[in-house]
């Protein structure tokens, strides 16, 4: 196809060297939002088995108003990413002007917020290469918070199988600048929301243990910020700031 | 408290004989929604595992505006499950109406339909005895669909530790009818919204595969409808009808 920043002769992964499939506790305890990808395309059976996954979760009554769109080398597939990339540029620029991360400790260079910051920089940079964006799409019903239920655990389906399988992903809402465009494109029908764009790759980097604020500030019991005594932190955790 | 229909005494379950920690693949292919739960309790150091792995799911830029309140049998727990109770037993009777679960292959003893309507009725008529209810709740930032990208992953998660440690649950959302009076029982800021409710417990029954339409219907390739011939359906899946 020839445009500019699209790799077509992704190398083949040796599958076995990928998989991991760690016990269900582990996996749900250190996967991480991955942004930054080799250049290893995603084995269509291991894609296979991801998009599988998905769809394996609940939905409201069982109902199934979720469709994914799989973008990978294919005609449309090349003009949606382009039109993602600058999107996603568009909405990291803004977002590291808006939060600060050109001031402070955005600027001493092993600050985590300088490393969020390089590492958000990459991904947008390098977005048409991404080898799967898959656009999760959820029939509207109530046009609200809740029609999230019926499409939001499976991306979180989609991003546990991903990891099974060796790959990461991350959940991302850049697509809403561009969602004329996106439909225009890919043909998606007005009685459907784009809920999310999952970018998919072999990670640069590993999966491991995720970072969140202490975990009586998360969990309640009995009534609205009442400590539940049966938490456990697990040793070692590590957490962000609070609020 | 001695209100009618909780149990105060609940047996406590031999741990090891529950636990299962599948594979992550196995486990995303076999979570049910478990309505029926035996009269086993949930063990308080299985729930703090649950509730971690719930908070390790992603939120929008890490920000985790969720917080789960987590109704055991404290007495806001006793008084929000009698409210919930009402509320899905009102839920259930307009979906049993309105479904036709009444009629058609509804009255038939062995459709799938009317198994449904059996699990339905026992799971609103013992609500109250549902050994543990989360309030997954999320503060409002946007007020529609892409808010719950930061509060479904979380329930998918403790719906998957949940079954890790022998539990099931489902995600509910006959919440919505009373959200008032949980609010004022429990404390909830109006800055946040309940996003579902889930009832866990020990399951009567198992896991194992769930049906679900065929592929081809839910995954698309580069555009819309357009067949992803890549995608492989299991030997052995059990559909749903498509519409």
């Amino acid at each position: 196809m020839g445009l500019p920043g699209v790799r077509e002769n992704r190398r083949m992964p040796d599958p076995a060297a990928h998989r991991s499939d760690p016990s269900l506790l582990e996996a749900l305890r250190t996967t991480r939002a991955i942004r930054r990808y080799t250049d290893e395309a995603i084995v269509d059976e291991d894609l296979a088995t991801i998009m599988f996954s998905a769809t394996r979760a609940p939905t409201g009554s069982n109902r199934q108003g979720f469709r994914f769109l799989v973008l990978k080398d294919g005609p449309r597939a090349v003009q949606a990413k382009a039109v993602l990339g600058e999107s996603f540029r568009a909405g990291w620029a803004e977002k590291r002007a808006g939060d600060g991360y050109d001031s402070g400790s955005g600027v001493e260079d092993n600050s985590p917020k300088a490393r969020t910051a390089r590492t958000m920089q990459h991904f947008v940079d390098h977005f048409e290469e991404t080898p799967v964006v898959v656009l999760a799409c959820i029939r509207t019903r109530h046009g609200g918070l809740m029609d999230g239920a019926s499409i939001y655990p499976a991306c979180q389906n989609l991003l546990l199988a991903a990891r099974a399988l060796g790959y990461g992903g991350v959940l991302t809402g850049w697509h809403a600048f561009v969602e004329d465009e996106l439909r225009a494109i890919c043909g998606i029908p007005a009685d459907y929301d784009i809920a999310a764009t999952i970018p998919l790759g072999a990670p640069q980097g590993n999966h491991g243990p995720v970072r969140r604020r202490p975990l009586d500030e998360l969990v309640f019991d009995d009534a609205w910020d009442a400590t539940a005594e049966w938490i456990i932190e697990p040793a070692g955790s590590q957490h962000t700031g609070s609020f």
